[in-house]
């Protein structure tokens, strides 16, 4: 299955719609052409139907919000559900302010997103506001590891059945799952948190993967989970190997995700399914 | 002449005004600064006419548009023509929304660029506006090869009479024209089109030569279609040489435009007058 | 001294509130993030007094400004005034436009900076604000160099007086001080000015450091002169061992920041305490 979502993915070399922040749209820009899909970055609210009507997937980040492109985000993602083409959300700072916390509510109300990709404090943000937070331990906030797992798949599981979205959840192990199915990926590297836009990334990567395999929105998440965290192992051995800092680190994520092939991917994926 | 005009712009090291998208601005900047010439951006109506009258030269890029940045657009490249300063219009996704369509158009009207530089398509989109595409074979759409090259230099003319700009269009083979000569220009790499940026980098390049060289606006546009072509070959050596990927080619291709010296660009160049 | 506020740093890897121009925005977070430190980008009226008070500081960069950001920062600077954490001013182009003089006038008014870091340029354009630069040699505009370092000391003790703020003025050689004492800093290398967003960096670094040290604003900046500085001649000698150019200088800057230990930057400190 992993290996047609690849192909599928070269062979489409999709057109994705990024309205996504201004701290990292470079990097992310870069990464969806590492992995030979194409962006288009667009959020005026008087064109962002057109572009949307364009692309294969729609990515929509919420790290440097203004009032603008909250009314353009909605649009785009309106538009992106009515063609059926996938809506990656990423919830950047949920729960950091009430602007994003609500904002990412509004956007799951109006737009159904087909993704939504967060780091685990940002998605027991959105759990909580349906209610669905209250198992959590809060002493768990910022982790999840082999001690918290089954807790951050339940955590994943009820907040898909709540927004109908595949959630995908990122640390120091990932967790990808639709209410019923979920992959653990244990790939990635500590070094990704000390650069900026590895998330931002990674949902762009998503938003490519899913744009060009619209009916296999969770297995395409779990790809994407598993490509770019074996890339960050790849490109944190070779910032070691130089003895060089985080900002080469930070090029070589995205060279590795773009010299990445399926068999290296296959081979150096660890990833469960449960 | 080129000697000339590759000697003026290191003397002048001129300030370059960019109104230009977010998503490839770090990169416009130090492309600039590679070059030897200084960027300033600055796109608030309120500072854009004081902004303009202290630079050489002043490029405009519509790749992430909203609407406080077209008036700001009009207002410096107003003021930048009231002073005979040449102004570089990118029209970034020219075709792809209405938006960019006629923001272009309304650019091209009420600023009367120096240069217009795009690809193929965007170029043709702004040819189609003033029934100049009749001649075009949609066919050739994206591509400018040995078999199209003709009729591409046709366009450049078609559209630099219409417009009074010098029309640079680029792919895989370059071309640069002013109605009456024409620079066919085959330096260049596909790694370029595999990082954001290339294009829009290209156009701030031209706008530090032509504010060094303003009477001389299409053989420093050919000058620049070289430099940054020949670059981006030495970019892609070293990247393939050393088995990396995007990220580190783009990193090279601005390495490689700051390490150029005139002979080195004049036994590289692959340019053709006719 | 040093060594404390160094571990104090390292020890709180404090939040950072960074509204800060588009252009080096990126490369502004990954600095505080290669600092041990952690960025938050954020200007949206709605949401900036929220987010200024998860954080240990704020940084203040008038780079790209616009009428709702302005907004913004003084809400944001206020509110961090009030909560007596550092703010760090960094006034680009201040003497460049109306609009930025004036908007740096204004912030030095409404909110009473900890830190204000510029180039000499811009210190000399907020030092005329407030008649003190009479005694300013215009001839010297742009140039600290051993023969106008007492000049230089005189200009940032006067500006500090007038605004309560310490002042650190950049250039070949640096010099941060506070109406009383001041630090003369000769880290650095002349590549740093062929990138974009040396400066812009240092400041963020400025704001992490101060935002684990509130009490030692002076001492603060002075170190951060120092790291920043010692890892620019780092990164120069890779450069020019590997014969890499300016782009490449830039990705090592950072690399060599996060490299850094305290052993090695006492030991690479060209600091004079005056």
């Amino acid at each position: 299955m992993f290996k047609e979502i690849w192909d599928q993915l070269h062979r489409q070399q999709p057109l994705v719609h990024c309205i996504t922040n201004y701290v990292t749209v470079a990097d992310v820009a870069n990464m969806v052409l590492a992995a030979g899909a194409s962006p288009i970055m667009a959020d005026e609210e008087r064109e962002v139907e057109e572009i949307t009507s364009l692309c294969q997937a729609l990515c929509l980040n919420i790290g440097t919000l203004n009032q603008r492109v909250i009314a353009s985000m909605v649009r785009a993602g309106q538009r992106a559900a009515a063609l059926r083409r996938p809506v990656i959300l990423d919830p950047v700072g949920a729960g950091a302010s009430t602007l994003r916390t609500q904002t990412a509510a509004l956007l799951i109300r109006e737009v159904r997103p087909t993704v939504i990709r967060g780091n685990i404090s940002e998605i027991k943000a959105l759990a909580s506001l349906g209610g669905g937070s209250k198992g959590v331990d809060a002493a768990a906030a910022d982790l999840i590891d082999e001690d918290h797992l089954a807790e951050a798949v339940e955590l994943v599981h009820g907040l898909s059945r709540e927004t109908g979205a595949v959630i995908a959840v990122t640390g120091a192990i990932d967790v990808a799952g639709d209410g019923e199915k979920a992959y653990v990926v244990r790939n990635g590297s500590p070094l990704m948190s000390r650069i900026t836009g590895a998330g931002c990334m990674l949902s762009a990567l998503m938003a490519a993967v899913c744009g060009a395999n619209p009916a296999q929105p969770l297995a395409s998440a779990a790809l994407a989970l598993a490509w770019e965290g074996l890339a960050g192992e790849r490109a944190a051995a070779k910032t070691a190997a130089e003895q060089s800092g985080t900002a080469s680190f930070g090029r070589y994520l995205i060279d590795q995700v773009n010299l990445m092939d399926f068999s290296a991917l296959k081979e150096g994926m660890r990833l469960e399914h449960r």
